[in-house]
């Protein structure tokens, strides 16, 4: 497991007076700092995915055939209209069941070094493949995930063309791959963020750079960095003070539940900041629905200290310009069922 | 109630030997009888529905916060990816209760003289607010809908932008009305079929124009009429013998339920057969998944005729010539919730 705890040295940096006047050089400044934890997103994926493999995937990404009760797709929990996310506590799953932790935004995943808040897949192929078969989400089996797929002919070219070595190509491990093959497509970039990043001094509000030099010398940043603010590092939630039992309820050890290891314990992926305004609720578990009172619950719960509210609210500008350009998808025109293709269980 | 109860008297018209040269001359006589029945889709919506209320609408269509449970939206039982349907004999909605009837396509859905299966909507604004208040379906209320909407500050300008004469413009018959002005674009033009009536002697195969000339000829087009194939007039389902109670359930008598008329029982509106092929399963009682099938109950309930099994399947071909062209969606960025957005009921 990696770990970045680099939060105590971090915390106990100074904190630099807020910046007032915006003049060009402390915004060279606060950009060189700022370039030294973050980089901005690029303009297109890089390397670009297989385009027969991306078009499959979004067919599939969209697909409420791969669920048991066919009324559930990728986009239903990662809903591209809702920032990649549903808006929701927990997600509602097959036959209404509820889910064990908030559904993480598909934007930018590709960028997080594991997926799922515990990291326990590897990348997004193997992500992918996760919730059709958990039983309170998807609800299906990887058998019958293939069966529905061999029983929609017009799926037969689609895999074929994406994965055209293969030659029996409907198999889940394919669509495993055209999903991620697909996510990888689903960035956002040009925030006012990475505008700033990139040498747009007008990008960024003066109230959204005084949050980015909050967010930097307060010790955010030493966990939410990289090209996702997040996303590549493991970390205890309450590594201070542990936050009420309603945002981290006892029930779910995170990362413990896989490794078994007690330093594991209520240890979880830091999540990605990027798109954040536009994804509540916070937080594995969802309990927490404005991002101000997220932002504070992370002063307490893992900085020890109570940002004042002038901080606080400066850093939730800043969040507010990590906002990207969302992508841009054609809905897909699907498959046809026939009278042989398997049907939904409801 | 409107009723054509031309069908005795087309179902007694002779038979014509199915055409097998496919010449010049036998395909203008099929187009001038086709063209005395039917009418093809126009390019683009005529009238062109307001630009403002359309995005207005294609944003409520995605909209899952329109449901009490925030999951389900126009689009989850009238999917644009498969035919404007939900490929399921009823739909699943507010805690996973089961809908009354099959979804029916909203794909040309503009061309219907009424709306619904029991055609109890005059319109697509009435319609469009039935399943949103619906218990089964999106299980809200009018006056949550529009708390909702108004709680969503993004909608605010999007409202306001369509409908610029409205001191108040978020209200529940302004979301119907953007619906209904989005529904008016999902048209499906360029099938075969319809670049057949503009004159194409090779858009369809020649079983497909045998099939047509069947149509015709076996009295489907009694009912089945007009640019949509149906969706003008109200129907006895089991006019001549009563199908299945698998396929007629006794508890459902349609447009019954409506008038009280004794008249009405077990009258339904006369589906659209576009797309037919794509739309799986049929009648109001989602209980055929066989297009064949459908076409054979058709023959007995409604002709009182065994088609031969030629005949049948020369129309199933005729019927996938009905497949038009899907329409062009980006999918679109709703507006986000915020701290004070109402939230979900799950």
């Amino acid at each position: 497991m990696t770990r970045i705890l680099l939060l105590g040295a971090c915390a106990a940096v100074a904190v630099a007076p807020f910046a007032t006047t915006g003049s060009i050089a402390d915004d060279q400044t606060l950009r060189d700092d700022a370039l030294a934890l973050f980089e901005p997103i690029p303009e297109s994926p890089d390397p670009a995915p297989d385009p027969a493999q991306v078009e499959l995937g979004k067919a599939l990404f969209f697909e409420p055939r791969l669920s048991e009760g066919h009324n559930i797709s990728c986009n239903t929990c990662h809903n591209l209209g809702t920032g990649g996310a549903d808006l929701a506590s927990v997600s509602l799953g097959h036959r209404w069941q509820k889910g064990g932790r908030n559904s993480p935004t598909v934007l930018n995943a590709t960028y997080n070094t594991a997926q799922f808040w515990d990291g326990r897949a590897a990348d997004l192929t193997e992500q992918a493949g996760g919730p059709m078969v958990n039983p309170v989400e998807m609800g299906s089996t990887q058998q019958h995930v293939v069966e529905q797929l061999k029983g929609i002919p017009g799926y037969l070219p689609l895999f074929a063309a994406a994965f055209p070595k293969d030659p029996d190509p409907v198999n889940f491990a394919n669509a495993e791959a055209a999903i991620a093959a697909f996510e990888q497509t689903l960035i956002t970039p040009d925030s006012p963020f990475d505008r700033f990043l990139r040498g747009d001094d007008a990008a960024m509000t003066a109230d959204q750079k005084e949050g980015l030099r909050a967010f930097i010398d307060q010790g955010c940043a030493a966990c939410h960095n990289g090209i996702n603010l997040g996303g590549n590092s493991y970390q205890p939630f309450g590594l201070v003070e542990k936050p009420d039992w309603a945002i981290l309820p006892p029930g779910d050890k995170g990362r413990f539940e896989i490794t078994r290891a007690e330093e594991d314990a209520y240890v979880f992926k830091v999540p990605t900041l990027r798109n954040i305004a536009v994804t509540p609720p916070y937080f594995h578990s969802g309990a927490v629905w404005d991002l101000s009172l997220a932002v504070d619950v992370m002063g307490t719960a893992q900085l020890g200290a109570a940002l004042d509210a002038a901080q606080a609210a400066s850093i939730v500008d800043f969040l507010d310009s990590l906002t990207g350009e969302m992508p841009q998808i054609v809905y897909p025109t699907l498959p046809p069922s026939t009278a042989d293709t398997p049907r939904p269980q409801q």
